[in-house]
């Protein structure tokens, strides 16, 4: 098996890390791959926020609802979309930048998204681990302000990363076919959602979870424990007021 | 150098595809790759509409501006944000779903796009040529009416791969110091955004452009050329309704 296919199957989130700091190379090495992924007409509209600084990594450990490894990786990158560095550019050339709505919103996130997940692998080959954490838009208020971003920046993810402290096993993913349609979207029949998920519903783990959360079914866990809906209507208001804030929605 | 920078680091899209089609193991290979990416909570929240067949490649054609490469490429994928197979599999449970907002558009985006990320890189691992299409957003509605996209799935980007025609050579990159940000974000001075676009702005490639379009910098080029208010007004406008008939802004 080649080294790529190693890392991109062998991936798993970690969430124990050694206190051990990344080497500033590797740190830069890690970064410039991140920059080799696709950009939208190259702008690169994205900056990444590497929070090293063990007093800032626990002023935003709060904002993820201070899982410890936040404060044990060496090594926070909060991921922005960020149309405001290409729009000073262009304001200093007295063009007329116009990427102060959804559409850019939308540009940015690509461009940062793609560019996180070159960041994850990159790390991974060189032999540190990471997690994202999707905690980030639940506050991304908060972290804006920590992290001093101006308008035209929003927080989207935060990638942890350092030397892995746990070897977790592969986490199980749906068969292949259920993300996968070809020529058009087939819409699943009720058969073909059982089918999809018997395998996950069967096991030991579900079993465990069930046990632990006194409920009848994995799917009740998902909508009454782990995402329900008063937490996500408060974030999709909160995270759409900073969208607006910041200059993303001038439509 | 290993083979996973080599593929990091050679990183370009590809605009001209042989029309050799991929072998259906390699394909496969590929797109489970795509699914070992880190994903919300283990929910999956993306689907790949992998179009191979030619008439429906020349029916997305337009879609995206009729660039040559939809046709010629034996692979089209289309990448969509889909909450809709996770909700339907709660509602057979009677588990009642509540990831009809926008906190799970954003879940599901960033789902969908790590996914694309690891998609290109393994195509790329098998010696593959990719290119995103940001022509995606601009005509999601007519893409989703023709992939018979149901409520609660909406098209985000769009990779065309396959065996290239062409060796472009790599793009350049703005440097390292201009997305990455220690600490905190540190705003920029103006001086030092000239100093970041200096490179490129005296570039032979630049000297043409402006020469082509016959205008002052290259700043302007992006503004009055290649992505103008007007059309990205048009565009926020159309998605963001989209957004909603599908299904991901009931907040």
């Amino acid at each position: 098996m080649s080294n790529m296919k190693r890392v991109l199957f062998k991936h798993r989130s970690i969430r124990k890390f050694r206190s051990t700091p990344i080497p500033e190379e590797m740190l830069r090495d890690i970064l410039e791959g991140a920059t080799r992924a696709s950009t939208c007409g190259n702008m690169q509209l994205y900056s990444l926020v590497v929070t090293r600084d063990e007093k800032l990594r626990e002023e935003l450990s709060p904002c993820h609802f201070n899982q410890p490894m936040v404060r044990q990786a060496p090594c926070v990158v909060t991921v922005c979309a960020d149309v405001h560095r290409f729009s000073m550019w262009c304001r200093q050339r007295e063009a007329e930048p116009a990427y102060d709505n959804f559409a850019w919103f939308l540009n940015a996130s690509t461009d940062a998204l793609l560019a996180a997940q070159n960041l994850a692998l990159a790390a991974e080959e060189n032999g540190l681990g990471i997690c994202f954490l999707g905690t980030t838009i639940y506050t991304a208020r908060e972290i804006a302000r920590i992290l001093n971003l101006p308008g035209g920046v929003i927080p989207l993810t935060t990638v942890v990363m350092g030397y892995p402290d746990e070897e977790p096993g592969l986490t199980d993913r749906l068969p292949l076919n259920a993300v996968v349609h070809y020529e058009k979207y087939e819409d699943y029949t009720a058969a073909e959602i059982d089918e999809l998920w018997a395998e996950r519903e069967s096991s030991e783990e579900t079993r465990r979870l069930l046990e632990e959360n006194d409920l009848p079914n994995l799917a009740r866990i998902f909508t009454e424990r782990r995402y329900v809906r008063k937490d996500n209507l408060a974030i999709s208001e909160s995270y759409f007021e900073l969208l607006k804030e910041q200059g993303f929605f001038n439509n």
